[in-house]
């Protein structure tokens, strides 16, 4: 971490006397520990081969016209009556040598620069769910008031450092132009970098184009410096839709990041097999990067990873699961062998921000972790398999991501931190708490979680025997009534009002 | 992992079509990746450096007379006024020259055999709290009906690889007999290794005479093939009383092994720093290794960690932290620098098998896992940072060591894994649910929990929207249902209730 520990302390220096939930200060995470390597070389140039036999030979569909010609003018075998392309070594590696390996993304506050590649450690507010729950008013379909308060949360506490796609769906809004809704909250209630939806031209243009007005800047401007990225979701197998291929070329050609997310659920979008689902997920996720470069060689490009495996009696999804925790570790080294910035998920099935919650949820964390990812989507919040935000899972998770961040953060050796001096004084049988030593450090040595309670059984009982999830609910209200809205240029804000104001009209009038 | 594909799916035949809990079969756990370093090869040298220092400078009290002379014989400066033994660098050097690497426990089963050291991996029962608590009874003291029925659960469940030490006081019976009573539980309601008290020479040796009779074996063999082990859990800082010397000496005499673990709580038996805790931890645990091999050249003995920090507001220990999590990792360098088998803990402080619960112990499970340890001790079923045998948390404990097993299975690649005639076979957009690829595989493919609900929204409320804490109660229930107590010769059972009615009467006459 490159977080300093004079500004760690300065930061909890601030949180001390205030009734502020206590929390880790702004910096840019950096995951300083070797990658975890669960294949080896050659199984990794094993995988690799077969996602080049699947584009050679198989090939992806494009649903999109303009993604076609692009393909066939750079030289790609396109079958027009099944919209096949098939992609050749040749052109992957063409498309590697241009796709950046770090890059970053500048939002509207330049202090929330996102780096993504490296070392570099990212985490996302949950994206897409249609519902919300919290413990007091129950699950709910998505609205906006629910979508400004998970926002506000994220925009909150630091250790989120930019938020996805729309946290939930405000679904009371009109399908077509709620984006600008959303996008409007974004960019006024956080500072913080989004994923815009990029279903199709319109909805991505219409992010860039107010991110551009709250930066103050003209399209040319953000084109050389990007402050966006979006999920180009693959309809696995083998297909890229023709909304997907038009948002992917649209972000590209403005110079704004795409993330290539193959949604590789094994036994049902993909083999059963985890080799046989990373092959296609490899396949996939560099059929995405070979278009982004050809749309703009060098346009910032992210390696998606979503593999996890279903519920084979079912079929229903399953994450956090040791397939999954696996495919984490596995997708970073093939994101590393191809030097381009990672992102996967962490998640879990769970119904409830219960223990199965928590445990799923770190499982595919620490897989995350260990496997380099930079963008770790759907960080806080996520629950019942993404079909839900949840108000106390996202405290839970905010939390386990805290633990996360200081567990990476290096172990100081040096006189002082080894402490003879004390060591020597301290009686045999003694103890340290009336120390020098300690009592210079106490206040800041240790992490100090937000959720976790240490109280003794009696006087947590005397309490009311809140349990973590219950706690929770305190904390996210707690952080909602902090909330403090970030600054934002009067005019600006007028300007984006105008915006979406206009733009709601053209929509209204059936433009796209 | 060594277990092979072939036996899994065996077992998960043998699951199958019958009511019992889905679980891993019995197999020799094993930790096949590099283990995570976060220090340097310089700090690991600074810190054992250090731990020299505070040996040769300073020095560790031992209240035990037969040990002061131990150390004498073998030219430690021993200040008798203060029972204070100065090792030096030469000294630690013998004794880890004759410590063995690696070593097996054999118990009276001996498929249950447990390997300690190298890449070998173990899960212990918690051990020592003074009370129990599932959701229905609430929380009680500690007695034997409930020390028995969570010892068959550690049977039950093949994860769990050997017991602790008394899961629980069964404080209904006298103190100074209720070991005859507990290792009788031990030897009839399980075939596995175990670990005895050592809290003076006649505790552990009852352990090591019931653990012949059960093996049918002399003591003489026994030296040869030892079973058992204990925790030899120094007084921080610095201190290792009367009691736990004699127990230490006994174990070693006999050739069972020792676990030297310093209870390292950082800001209170300890500097509140990491590198000073670290210090600390090595030097007491190289104390005892020093002592177990004057006793014995070649005593099997383990380096114990037991490092975490305290909450600074109030004094109470902390678990499962990032601190804990950081010295579980790194412990595990230090004994790889030692060449010795490496015990360490995952550990939550939560009142309640919730959440909390789950977060602070998966974090320093993964701590653990990730520093190589081989004896990963109250490893299911530790709440209240160790006050509380709780038998849901044991559930939890259970699915998340499960998870991490199955998480380090190696991912295998070859043209059968990898897919690719089903790959182009399944049309762009369809599924592989009916592909032949799937359908050989989809029962054995993935790892199947236990206790994760994977149901939607609406079925999990329909059948009642129980949280993975209250599923865990009709799991304990149906594992103790399922229990089936391991065959004992009749005559070594004999033998044993001989034994202990001997022992009790001497005890209550007075011998120790």
């Amino acid at each position: 971490m490159t977080n300093e520990p004079r500004r760690r302390r300065s930061a909890d220096r601030a949180n001390k006397g205030s009734t502020a939930i206590p929390q880790l200060p702004l910096q840019a995470l950096r995951n300083p520990y070797k990658p975890m390597e669960i294949l080896s070389a050659d199984q990794v140039e094993a995988i690799h081969s077969a996602a080049v036999h699947i584009l050679e030979k198989f090939g992806i569909e494009v649903m999109s016209p303009r993604a076609l010609a692009l393909f066939e003018k750079a030289g790609a075998k396109v079958n027009h009556a099944t919209q096949t392309v098939h992609v050749d070594r040749a052109m992957v590696d063409e498309a590697l040598k241009t796709a950046p390996s770090s890059f970053t993304l500048t939002p509207r506050n330049p202090e929330r620069v996102v780096r993504l590649g490296g070392d570099a450690l990212n985490f996302t507010l949950v994206a897409g769910p249609p519902n919300v729950h919290d413990l007091e008013r129950g699950r709910r379909p998505g609205n906006l008031r629910d979508y400004c308060d998970l926002i506000r949360l994220a925009q909150h506490f630091n250790c989120i450092t930019m938020l996805g796609n729309q946290v939930c769906a405000p679904v009371e809004l009109p399908a077509n132009s709620r984006h600008l809704d959303t996008y409007h909250a974004n960019l006024t209630l956080t500072d913080k970098s989004f994923h815009v939806s990029a279903i199709g031209r319109g909805r991505a243009l219409d992010g860039i184009e107010m991110m551009a007005i709250a930066r103050g800047m003209s399209l040319e401007e953000m084109r050389e410096s990007p402050a966006l990225t979006t999920i180009i979701s693959v309809n696995s197998p083998r297909r890229f839709d023709d909304a997907m291929a038009d948002g992917l070329m649209t972000m590209s050609e403005h110079g704004q990041a795409v993330c290539i997310t193959p949604f590789t659920l094994m036994g049902a979008m993909s083999p059963v097999t985890l080799a046989g689902a990373l092959a296609q997920q490899n396949a996939e996720a560099l059929f995405g990067v070979v278009l982004s470069q050809l749309v703009r060689p060098g346009a910032p490009v992210i390696y998606g990873a979503f593999t996890s495996n279903v519920d084979m009696r079912s079929g229903a999804p399953a994450f956090g699961t040791p397939e999954n925790t696996k495919a984490n570790i596995a997708s970073g080294q093939l994101a590393r062998r191809y030097r381009l910035p990672y992102r996967t998920t962490n998640g879990s099935a769970s119904n409830a921000a219960d223990a199965q919650g928590a445990y799923e949820t770190l499982m595919s964390l620490w897989g995350a972790v260990l496997g380099h990812c930079n963008l770790i989507y759907h960080a806080a919040g996520w629950q019942e398999g993404g079909l839900t935000a949840s108000f106390e899972k996202f405290i839970i998770d905010v939390e386990m991501i805290q633990h996360m961040i200081e567990t990476l953060r290096p172990i100081e050796v040096n006189d002082a931190e080894l402490a003879l001096d004390a060591l020597g004084r301290v009686p045999t049988g003694g103890h340290f708490f009336g120390e020098a030593h300690t009592l210079e450090r106490y206040s800041t040595a240790f992490y100090q979680p937000m959720l976790s309670n240490w109280q003794n059984f009696e006087s947590w009982q005397e309490a009311g025997s809140l349990d973590a999830t219950q706690r929770a609910t305190r904390l996210w209200k707690k952080a909602l009534e902090d909330f403090v809205e970030p600054a934002l240029d009067p005019a600006r804000r007028e300007a984006l009002d105008a915006y979406v104001a206009k733009r709601r009209e053209a929509i209204g009038a059936g433009e796209p």
